[in-house]
């Protein structure tokens, strides 16, 4: 298949337009099934070591369960306030939106069994391909219209708990997914001062 | 901005599309800059936590530092060979295109100095989002018809060694990029049937 200079446009908007979205904007409007399914399947077809799709996706619809997601944030939220020294503009923020929105999805690493292709110099690669899946999703969920918020102040371990999954998986990502108010031009962070965006020439070097 | 369902299309065949790209399959013909500079430019758009932008990219198209990561590849991978049963296909694998892709791309992270948002409770979230990146450049490539293998099988201190990168920074990712003389329909692994394509069913499950 070969795509045209339209087609590569098209991904740029894709890639410039996704934000990483909080509670205060999505909306609780449920997600169509096949638009969930589309997404998860950008998922799966993201690229994995050794062709070892090492992932694990679990949708939470349930609200009980959301709940103790929350509390576990929270407390996540309050012990790392104390990290920051703009904490007024810190405690201003709200970072995630689990309840917010109709439904989350957490994304397991499933440990390996046996040796796999291309893990053996660096162990991290399994996870990185999870990863991958994450930001594959991320963008399907974008063309979509839809929103995604990564929710990475949180005890893992924890969440693993309450979703009763087994130490054989390792939690890498916890998404809250849904419709938004709006996708905003410029991320928050960058919006509120608190990073400034990287030139170009900072990050890249030739040799 | 709205996407079209046609646009969301376009993107889903981008990623059905994406092939992880080995040394067989590349072509030795120069890549234009501003096709370099946009593969670049999406991998600098990924989500990154607290937007911290940890990242840095080093285009490498010196023939003698190619040849030396080659070489550390090719120990790693003679090392790698005990671990696998099936040897002989595995010794078959062309695992890598250093040398015959006209650019390869390292992607280091930038360990933090000060406390990131977002990462007080998962210290994994700044080399995820360095991951995110790589999988932007992935998709962004492939949208432009140009491959990227990820290169795994490579001592990851030694390459940073060999590009006098400070230990400040971390390998993440070594990319082989090209155009190619295809992408194939099926994952290669996937068609010498070294792992099963796993089932939708199989890798997802809802609460």
């Amino acid at each position: 298949m070969i795509f045209t200079k339209k087609q590569a446009k098209i991904l740029s908007d894709i890639i410039l337009h996704r934000r990483d979205v909080r509670g205060n904007n999505f909306l609780s409007k449920k997600i169509k099934k096949q638009d969930i399914t589309a997404i998860l399947n950008a998922g799966i077809h993201a690229p994995s070591v050794g062709f070892s799709q090492p992932w694990k996706f679990m949708v939470i619809e349930d609200a009980k369960i959301k709940n103790k997601i929350y509390n576990n944030f929270k407390k996540s939220y309050d012990k790392s306030k104390k990290h920051f020294k703009k904490r007024e503009l810190y405690s201003s923020l709200k970072l995630e939106g689990i309840k917010e929105t109709p439904l989350n999805i957490a994304v397991f690493y499933k440990k390996p069994i046996k040796k796999v292709l291309g893990q053996t110099s660096s162990q991290k690669m399994g996870e990185y391909s999870v990863v991958c899946a994450i930001q594959n999703m991320w963008l399907m969920a974008r063309s979509l219209n839809i929103g995604i918020g990564w929710v990475s102040i949180i005890n893992h371990k924890k969440v693993q708990k309450t979703l009763q999954v087994s130490d054989e998986y390792k939690l890498i990502g916890y998404l809250c997914v849904g419709y938004t108010k709006q996708f905003l031009d410029i991320p928050e962070l960058e919006t509120l001062q608190w990073e400034k965006k990287k030139e170009f020439e900072e990050v890249v070097s030739w040799v």
